[in-house]
C-alpha cells in the first residue's frame, strides 16, 4: 500500500504543478497515470507542438513544458505509478481513500485530486477478433521499452507520427521492422515521413502499402499475422513475426471515473468553482481538463490555478486544527523534501564608513 | 481621447497577460500604470528577485518574467498611458466607461478592468515642510528618464538599493553626486554597497551619512538643501543643488479607485469568482492582487487564470451577439494585430511509392 498526502489521478501539466503548491505547503503527492511517462498529452500526444498560451512564455514545446514542471516539482519527491489505470476508489471508516489501479496497486491518502484531463488515453484497437489473446503477450499498442524488441521482428501499423517515428526507432534495434498501412498517404512530420522513405529504399524498413493486418497466429504467444493486400490478385499472405504493434492514436475516455459516483456534466465533473475546486464527494477535487463549472475554459493556465487553490483547502482537509500562512517563495524561498533550498538572495545591511 | 476595447488599469504581469487573451479574442487593450514602465512590483520592486511558483519556470527573476510577457503581447499591440495614475472613472449613456487620470488623459472602452496589484505604488516623501513646491521643478521621488541629469549636481536621500543604484548611474551623468543617509548601515545588495563605498573613495560619489536633508531652498525652483548632521558640532549645512532625489521606497495605496463606487472588502475589490470576476459595476473586473473573493491567493498564476476567465466575459460584453468558439492555440496558432502569425509547422500528408 503506498501511502501518501495527496493521490494526484493524472500526471498532466496540472497534476504535475499541484505537486509544486503540495509541496510549498509541506504535503507529499503520489501520481497516478495510465501513459508510460509524466506528461499527459503534452508528452503522448504533441511534444514537439509549441503552446503559445502559457503565461511568461512567448512559445513552448509541450514536451519542455513537462521537463520545466518535473524540473520545478523535483525537490518534492513526487511518486509516480505509472503505465496503470486509476480504477477504483473505496472510503476508509478513517475518512482516507484507496485508490486502486487495473494492476492492483494500492494508494492511500486523506485527500484524491482527479487531474484527468480528457479522460485516461486508451489506445485505438484494429478490430481483429482474438487480439485481445495477444496483449502483452507478442501485440502492444504503446511502446513503453524499446529495448525489447532488440533482434526481433516486429510488425507496426498506422500511417500516423507514431507508426512513423516509432519504425524509423526499431529499424536500428529490431531484426526486421515491417511498417503496415492501409493507404500510401502518410500524415506526420515531413521529415519522418521522407526518413521512412529512405530507410525503405535501404532495405531497412519492410514497406507494405495498401494493405492491413487482418489475423493474428501463434499458440502461447504470437507467431505471425496475416496481412490482407488491397490488390485482390495478391490476397492474403501469412508473415512470421515477433511483435505486433497497432499504433492507430489514442482516444480519451473518462473510464472508471466515471463510475466514482460523482457528479458528472458533459463528460466532465461538476465541482465548485466558487471555492476550491472539490466534487461532489468531500475530500476529491478535481482540477484542469477533467472537470466542469460556469465559465470552464479549458486551459493548462486554469488548470495551474484551480491546483493552488485546492491545495489550500485540501491542506486544511488534512490538518483542520492548522492555519496556514501563505508565504511568498520569493519572500520565503522554496524548502524541497529533498532538504534542497532555493532562495533569493539575502539583501546585505552594509555599513560604509 | 484614447479609445480601445479593454482598459486595463495596472501594468503588471496580470494586466500584461490580459492583454494576450483579449488579444486571441481580436479585442484591443490599453494600460494604465503610475509607474513609469511596465512590470508594475516585479519591475519597480523586485526586479532582481527569482520568483519559484510561475508554473513552467523552477526559477526565473520578476524582470525577466515581464520581459517575457511583453514579448508574449507585442503582437497585440497593446497602449501604453504610463506614469499617469488612473483617477476617476465615468460612466456614459451608451454603457462605455471614461478613465481619466491624474493628468487629463482620457481613456473610452466599453470594458475597464483593474489589475491594479496592491494599488498605485505611491513614493514615501521626506517630512520636509515645503517639498511639494519643488516637485517636478527640481525635486523627484521616481527616475523617470536619467538623462535630465546629465551635468546637474544631484543629492539623492535614502539607504536601499534604489538610492545606491541610481547613485552608481547617476555618478558617470551627473556633474556631482551626494547621497545623504541618516545612517551608516546601508541595506541592499552587497554589489551596490560595495560599487557604491568604492565610488565614494574615488571622490565619484559625495557619501553624507548619519545625516538627513531637513530643508529645501530656492525662489522659482531648487537652488539648495539643507543637510542636518547627527553629530551636532557640524550641526546644519546648506549645499547648492539643481535636484533631490529621495528614495525612501515606494507604497501601495488602493488610490482613487477606492472612491469609485465599488463595494470594497479588506482594502480589496470583491468579485463574483464563481463566474467571471466582475465587479459590483457591470462592465468593471477586477483581477489580480487587486480583487478578492472566498479562498482568494494572491499569487501571479492566479491573476492569469482571473485573465483569461475576465476575457471570455467581456468578449460577451462587447460582443452580445456573437458566440465566440474556443480555439487552442497549439491547434490555431496565435494572429497578431500587427500582421504576425505564429503557429505549429503543419504535419504533412505525403504518398510514399
Amino acid at each position: 500500500m503506498i501511502k501518501t498526502d495527496i493521490i494526484i489521478i493524472g500526471a498532466g501539466p496540472t497534476g504535475l504543478f499541484a505537486v509544486f503548491e503540495a509541496g510549498l505547503l509541506k504535503l507529499k503527492c503520489h501520481l497516478i497515470d495510465a501513459l508510460p511517462q509524466p506528461g499527459g498529452q503534452c508528452s503522448e500526444i504533441y511534444p514537439k507542438k509549441p503552446i503559445y498560451d502559457i503565461p511568461g512564455f512567448p512559445e513552448v514545446l509541450a514536451g519542455d513544458l513537462v521537463k520545466n514542471l518535473m524540473e520545478q516539482i523535483r525537490p518534492f519527491e513526487p511518486g509516480f505509478t505509472l503505465g496503470e489505470r486509476a480504477e477504483t476508489i473505496d472510503k476508509q471508516s478513517d475518512g482516507s481513500f484507496i485508490v486502486t489501479t487495473n494492476k492492483g496497486t494500492q494508494h492511500q491518502a486523506p485527500v484524491v485530486v482527479i487531474a484527468g484531463g480528457l479522460g485516461s488515453f486508451e489506445p485505438r484497437k484494429p478490430p481483429i477478433a482474438n487480439i485481445a489473446d495477444y496483449e502483452d503477450n507478442g501485440v502492444a499498442y504503446i511502446i513503453r521499452d524499446p529495448e525489447i524488441y532488440r533482434g526481433k521482428r516486429v510488425v507496426i501499423a498506422g500511417g500516423g507520427d507514431s507508426a512513423l517515428d516509432w519504425s524509423i526507432y526499431l529499424a536500428d534495434i529490431a531484426s526486421e521492422v515491417a511498417l503496415v498501412h492501409r493507404r500510401k498517404d502518410f500524415r506526420g512530420a515531413l521529415d519522418s515521413v521522407e526518413k521512412v522513405e529512405e530507410l525503405s529504399k535501404l532495405g531497412r524498413i519492410n514497406l507494405i502499402t495498401d494493405a492491413e493486418v487482418v489475423g493474428l497466429q501463434g499458440e502461447d504467444k504470437l507467431d505471425a499475422v496475416v496481412i490482407r493486400h488491397k490488390d485482390t490478385a495478391r490476397g492474403e499472405e501469412v508473415k512470421e513475426v515477433d511483435n505486433f504493434i497497432p499504433l492507430f492514436g489514442l482516444s480519451p475516455k473518462l473510464g472508471p471515473i466515471a463510475d466514482w459516483g460523482l457528479e458528472i456534466e458533459k463528460n466532465a465533473i461538476k465541482v465548485n468553482n466558487a471555492y476550491d475546486y472539490e466534487t461532489s464527494i468531500p475530500g476529491v477535487y478535481a482540477i484542469g481538463d477533467v472537470n466542469t463549472y460556469p465559465g470552464k475554459l479549458k486551459l493548462i493556465l486554469c488548470g495551474f490555478h484551480e491546483a493552488a487553490i485546492m491545495c489550500q483547502s485540501a491542506y486544511q482537509k488534512i490538518f483542520p486544527d492548522k492555519k496556514y500562512v501563505m508565504k511568498y517563495t520569493t519572500v520565503s524561498g522554496v524548502s524541497g523534501f529533498d532538504g534542497s533550498k532555493k532562495e533569493a538572495k539575502k539583501e546585505v545591511v552594509k555599513s560604509i564608513n
